[in-house]
């Protein structure tokens, strides 16, 4: 069994790779290759918390098996302790035996952000060069990674609802990507200053009303909804849905049934299931039609698949026993 | 995060130790203090297996939370793997953390037996000096060690199918266990040689018709049934069941599910719903009777439960936390 920090995962597997696996992933998904059974929830009100248990399989010539652990605890900053701890466990397909454990928050994120790299590389115009990143949480650097990874960007505009969060992420960014990109990091104060100018536009918050003006939004640009994860939430304008050309979902189950995004306004008829193009695995697999000109507008949400967890963190686990990184428990 | 071996935990746990965590947990599980989700199987067809995921949560002043991971691959002992690996996973119930990694098949031979040593310790007669082991598969040992643990045995008799297998398991008993108790370790080529004999009888294989002749057993006698946790497969005779004083399962529901010992005669109408006492947590907590005169036959049947597994391996980590035993994962 190996046991693998973040530490370990950012030394054997790249943005690249990670959208690679999620490529993989949810082309196998919406080929029907994946069985991902319903999340197990246990309550424990005592303290305030909950556990989830997320296990998947997903068939291959490199099949993929394990299962995400993540518990919700909103007391834990007051101890120190992230709100949402999580944990990977993998199992070799091909024997059952568990091989491996990793930090379940670093695989999120990567794969969070790969998702989202993915859609970007195969919705947005290959020549954007300007990206508008709305919300600076725990998810927002690997957001922004994948954005850059994809497109050429030269400036990304950065806002959060914080101006001095906004700036501070501004200054981490360019610390972290100065490098490897040739980008500008522009923290604003108002999104919607830069929605007409900006090819992508990639929210990521908990937001309940749209967090940028959806009329602003010029013809050719793509927008990516990554946070807004339950019904209750929102941060894409409906505006934005209704003109868009090209809705693409991770899965069709799970943003019908968990982002209020989309939610919201196909209850209010505002929206029909007409609208939705289909999934991004479906774009993949060449069985629907992404972008078709440089005028039109393309949106993207994710809520995220256990598929795309077993996958990539099989992949992770390859590498490192391929590069012996990680802690090897007999 | 703790990494720890079968026998990282032998270090720490003994046969008493694990036969009051799970006095505990049957006791809360009884009291309703467990919330034990349905178990999740993934397929995979591919390579001839399954994927068992067995999360559960127990409430009480020492909260324990986790998920044992048990697949079954057939072809697994052709690549010189066990068929049936395990490993569990616990969280602390009071942050949704993974706070260790355990060896799961140990778990479960430790977690088995201890139920039967408290069935044992709590229904058979407390100078009970003779036994019978019925099956000498990976399960036995601890289901012997637990008999040794709470009866004042002199004679074990061990009987197997196989006559070599028999013989060989008495001998590492003998090996194991002659220092610490003044039992001896018989071979016997037929197990109703002795069943009329002996004080206590426990059974545990995969053997699809009753493992000893019923019309036999003595008034007086305590029978367990460990094994046959299927619907199809079946090691207590029927007419032991009829005519039992007292018949106590480990939980109501997962008997009634899975155990073809008591399914089997349920469904021919040879025995009732009338005949079954109670859970032995219902009996640690006074609300049923046990055995109440030395002339009575009591059975036992277990088929395990999450409950089990969750608060043990929470005691086993504590215990292990305490004595600084284990592999510390950063």
């Amino acid at each position: 069994m190996r046991y693998l920090t973040a530490a370990d995962i950012k030394k054997v597997f790249s943005m690249r790779q990670a959208i690679e696996a999620d490529r993989e992933a949810l082309s196998l998904y919406s080929a029907g290759r994946a069985d991902i059974p319903l999340r197990t929830n246990i309550d424990v009100p005592e303290h305030n918390g909950q556990s989830l248990y997320m296990p998947g399989y997903v068939s291959s010539s490199q099949p993929a098996l394990g299962i995400k652990i993540v518990s919700v605890y909103p007391d834990n900053p007051q101890k120190d302790l992230p709100s949402v701890p999580a944990t990977m466990i993998t199992l070799d397909a091909t024997t059952g035996v568990v091989n491996a454990v990793l930090d379940g928050t670093y695989l999120t994120q990567l794969r969070t952000g790969a998702i989202q790299g993915l859609a970007t590389e195969l919705l947005s115009r290959s020549n954007s060069s300007q990206a508008l990143l709305i919300g600076t949480g725990g998810q927002a650097m690997s957001q922004l990674l994948a954005m850059l990874t994809v497109r050429p960007l030269k400036k990304i505009y950065i806002y959060d609802l914080d101006q001095k969060r906004a700036t501070d992420f501004a200054q981490q960014a360019a610390k972290k990507f100065s490098r490897q990109f040739a980008a500008e990091f522009l923290p604003i104060a108002d999104p919607d200053q830069v929605v007409a100018q900006v090819d992508i536009i990639t929210t990521v918050t908990t937001s309940h009303r749209a967090t940028f003006d959806g009329q602003l939004v010029k013809s050719g640009t793509h927008i990516n909804g990554i946070g807004a994860y339950t019904p209750d939430m929102c941060e894409m304008p409906t505006e934005v849905l209704q003109k868009a050309d090209c809705i693409i979902f991770d899965t069709m189950d799970g943003v019908l049934a968990e982002a209020g995004d989309i939610i919201q306004p196909v209850e209010k008829r505002q929206l029909s299931k007409n609208n939705f193009t289909g999934e991004l695995g479906q774009l993949i697999n060449k069985k629907i039609l992404g972008r078709t000109s440089q005028n039109q507008i393309t949106v993207f949400k994710t809520v995220g698949t256990a598929a795309v967890d077993v996958v990539a963190a099989d992949r992770i686990v390859k590498a490192a026993q391929q590069a012996k990184v990680g802690t090897i428990l007999n």
